[in-house]
């Protein structure tokens, strides 16, 4: 069955650009993502697969293929939201929607995964167990996509799970993995301190926000500096200090906005608590009065690393002409919802090199100019279907 | 003549009192008082002066009244700019400029001195020497009117000068005084302090200008309270902390404003100093590249010792039921452009009880609410004609 | 009376000179003072006086002289401690007391006292009145001599006090003055913060104790800064950071101690509030225990005003070749216990110049070379004889 | 080859334990274990190899066991010096020297290397190339002595380097492995702050050194918060803040001295930068002379991935049953001069499991009550045999 599916995939790979490219002149923002999930719907109608459309908190889309055979139920899952980013890549195929762009590559990840599962879907009754493949929406803002569609079940009789991310980390042919931590939680927060203001040449009589906002993000920094385990990582960012005011006149309450990452459970532990603890110390310190928003979102990203052995390994047995190089990637700074269903099942979240032929510094994810070499969809394709068949062989 | 002076002054205490209240209705914002200046012009139009308009840098008006014998001469001055603030003061002359006010006083400043020179002008043939009447437009913004006027030259044949100021701190009856440094000099400076930017979850690939500028504030602290004699003055406010932005992507810059007030010239030196050297500082230990703008504008006001005794023991002196007591005042934290006048001649700027009847705690000046009792004008008007004429009479 | 007691005075100088060089040989260090009071109390032996010893938390001496006729009662007074200083100075009466030295002037005070008291006990029968001459004991080191000897009520019949204090400010003949708050109060802690050790290599195992101190060190700059009237005097100096230890070892405690000034009570009181504000801050910023030990002791010295007046008036109003010039001296940094006799009953502390002939910059008290020109001895009996007859005849 | 090393090494287990315990009973301090290198010299008497005593700064020993076949070869390192630890755990075998012991289990390297190295000599006519055994002093204190040994020239003809460290991680049979950077680098600073003293009532008058090193100390947490990549480690400690003085007087000058790690050289070279940057910038910003001593010394240990892969896949292919489980360790915290043997060539350092029985929470090595599980010291000699004989068979 493995070859027969890999020739399939191959056959069918510029329905695979053609998808991607008709995505990436129509992007959609998260949670608004109706015309994409729509066209993504319509792609399986007549096919002999059960469908639930509007999952999650949104437009997602869940697709089981039920194999003719028992077996064990596979998730596959690809996110297809795009960014409030004005496109400035030079592409034929240049975003059609004014501000908005595909830089993430959420285009080309539902163009491989659509195909891949007609394919399944042609092939299923030579499948052992079943594939759920999760159209995700909203993967970009919190509280995203993922966590909701967990909340309704979808993965409850879900035994593994298995995800890419293009990224121009690497040439196209080239499959990235990492086990266990692999991209970081995140949390958001807003302080808001109240003080009392006044006159400028006269200090005693007011109490100054922007001392004690300041003295605050000094106080800070020892978060990480010395509570965080050295070998995790932790990050606070105090992205707005929102303190304009007029010179002369002493400023009565600040607001403050961060955000905060951490490559475990551990690390978001020791940063929720710490933070809690220096507003309490500065409402102590200068006598001010601090509101605290604080909301942890996507969790750090947890890759187990039996299945994630199990990508490299398979991935590095197979003789593939697409898939020339299957290699270690670092630690991902940023965040994904793809956590979550981390959280429910044990699974795999990797990587698809996508740099463009002959760019030495690609652009990468997020930037206007971000793009991809299309022979990535390809390999990703292939790489996440030798590793469902794989799968789904294990224990026949 | 004293004596005659005063009656003339109780006269026209209701005259003084209308002139008050209409420019109370009328007021004007610093530099833009052309209708405030014309109303002056024509009080002393076919009045036996020499009368200059747009003096200095704005609507001046100096006024020069030559007494009959020969003599030195004494400045005295008034200002008559108003404030940026929505009047919400329960008066029927309420302020009819929307959004402006004469909440410091000067309405009642420029009304004692129209007609106490006015009542000078009908007795000039028994002063000895001249009055400079010298009405001074702009004293609330900086650069402020008082400097150009001495750059003019208009103090160049002035022997010594005196002025007022109403203060709600007594009242109406109470004269105060304060020989030496009284009022804080001041600056006011802006730092724009470039870093780099970046994406919040990677602090190492960005420089942080809200985290470079939460330590400069608090490096700040240390020129007060170590580099400052604790016996003299001084101030360093940060008004403004003009940091918002995306709480996820680290800031690329930000500016900051603030005001610094010191009691005499060796404060001024050395904060002055600090302040430098903090940025260079800051740029040293944040890579970061710092534009500093400090422009020290008004100086620290100093009354002439000997003639703020002499204006304490004349008001001391004499028996007049009006000036019911004479005491000495604090320190004010404030600034005031009269300093200017007082490094080109010595002289003293005195207080003006003027607290309302019945008021235990009074809106001070700048305030929305700010009011005062009117018999405080005529207590201004007799106040300044003892100095005056005990001044000019002095040597005869 | 008082041109008999100029006299008197003028014919003892030499003996007061001799007084004060025997002391300076044999300094005692406070509340050791031993041979010292032994030496004053022989002084007054078979003198028609009344005489308590040990008075006071040491050896404090108390010397009532009775007047022949009814009046009111003023006290003098004198200290008489030495400092743990090695001399410096080259002067052939230099101390023979290792490390003990007179470096504060204690001994021209109760050199000249000594002799004034005897002339004023010769004279007794025309004092209207009584005199009570204090010999301090133990000014240098709190809790000081002055607050025991006030809480044993001498000071109870006392209608005013006056002391002076030797300063090389000016040159011997120049008295000087101050009204109201003139020498700062005084305020002590100590600071043990317990954090918890560990691993240099593993912050986050353990709690850094000079992390947290290094913090409380920055915050409290704050307090002089932005919570003391700018106008008011405050000073927080810590000037013991005890933190030595391994440069490999999380250092799991710090000690710190620290010295305060304020110029008045409210400053105190604001410092006092504050410093125990930021203590339980810093517990609860970082997690660690603070013991505070916080004490104040020698309160500002407020000079009364009108007994200030009188002094100055006085010392103006009277002919003496030796008095040349009376004027008003700063606010002094340091601290004075004489304070304590100034919370009891109104009086005025005042400074003698000595700073020998022809030098120009003199050592000032404290300092290992400090000296004086010993002509300051007899202005000081003087001055204080001046104040104390006509205060005594003032409402006779 | 193997099973007849296997076979001698499980019948001189005893020997080994009494070896370790002699040590254990005789320790020496770093650079001053003359006994311990006699003791070791001795051992190899009479034996037929090239041995070198006194090799690179101290009391070094390499031995060089030249096989009877050409071939590689390689070099494997055990230290044995001491701790300045006074011994707490109740063993009969204590140390005997006061205050000195082997906490760090130097002890038991040296046992084990001791006998595989007898064992190798005696079967070395099977030997495909050469094993040079060094028995290394002096690894607690910097500079070390594999840094010595290195640039004497001793690794020159080596091809691989392996070496093992006791750790009470796991229990006697565990092998733990780590690919890549593992060990942490390491770096010392002492920072002189000099500024200048004065009165603690008069801080304008002096330059604070406490307040200038508490800023630097706030200051310098930037560096680990903002400057690191969150994925490498970074650790700025500060283990001492000498700043003792007398709490009224304003401090002149502080030492400070520090400990830096650093997971890779990108990281180590950042916090040298900026360590140097934060101190120019204390220069600048608080007018101080600053006098920094800043010394690297052990490298961050990096085990080359591939022998380290080389040291699981062998571990984990053979059958024996004392070596139970071979499983990845996390990095380690500390730092180890056997990184300056990786640096000259590849090798790997991997981890004997020591915890005793029945233990649940073992004390650390460094712990006054450090003990192992003497099984440990047999699992020790078998994994290394294995390694040295697969290695040197590897391309026979």
């Amino acid at each position: 069955m493995i070859d027969k599916l890999m020739n399939m995939l191959e056959e069918r790979e510029d329905e695979m650009i053609e998808i991607r490219r008709y995505l990436h002149e129509n992007p959609e923002l998260s949670f608004k993502e109706e015309k994409t999930a729509n066209y993504i719907a319509d792609f399986y109608k007549d096919k002999d697969v059960e469908i639930v459309t509007n999952a999650g908190n949104g437009y997602g889309i869940v697709v089981t293929i039920k194999g003719g055979n028992q077996g064990k139920t596979v998730a596959l899952r690809a996110d297809f939201d795009a960014l409030p980013i004005k496109e400035e890549a030079e592409v034929p195929f240049k975003s059609k929607n004014e501000g908005i762009m595909h830089a993430c590559g959420h285009d080309a990840h539902t163009a491989y995964l659509l195909v891949l599962a007609d394919c399944l879907i042609q092939l299923k009754d030579n499948i052992h167990g079943a594939v759920k493949i999760i159209h995700q929406h909203a993967e970009e803002v919190p509280p995203g996509g993922a966590k909701s569609i967990v909340e309704e079940g979808f993965l409850d009789d879900v035994n593994a799970i298995f995800g890419i991310h293009v990224l121009p980390l690497a040439p196209a042919g080239t499959v990235g993995y990492h086990s266990g931590y692999s991209f970081n939680g995140r949390a958001y927060f807003k302080l808001r301190l109240q003080a009392s203001g006044g006159h400028g040449s006269s200090p005693h009589k007011a109490n100054d926000a922007i001392v004690a906002g300041a003295y605050f993000v000094t106080n800070v920094q020892t978060i990480v500096s010395r509570r965080v385990d050295p070998f995790n990582a932790g990050v606070v960012t105090i992205g707005s200090f929102d303190g304009k005011g007029t010179f002369n006149v002493i400023k009565d309450s600040i607001e403050l906005e961060g955000d905060i990452r951490y490559s475990n459970e551990e690390t978001k532990d020791v940063i929720d608590k710490e933070i809690h603890r220096i507003v309490k110390g500065t409402e102590e310190l200068f006598g001010v009065t601090c509101e605290l928003t604080y909301e942890p979102d996507y969790p750090p990203l947890y890759n187990d690393p039996e299945l994630t052995s199990f990508v490299a390994d398979t991935l590095n047995a197979i003789e593939d002409k697409d898939i020339k190089e299957v290699t270690e990637f670092p630690k991902m700074a940023p965040s994904d919802d793809f956590a979550y269903y981390l959280e429910k099942v044990p699974g795999s979240y990797f990587y698809i090199g996508c740099t463009p032929e002959g760019v030495e510094e690609p652009y990468f994810n997020h930037h206007p100019k971000f793009d991809i070499d299309e022979d990535a969809i390809l390999v990703a394709a292939k790489s996440v279907g030798h590793v469902v068949c794989s799968y789904l062989d294990m224990d026949k």
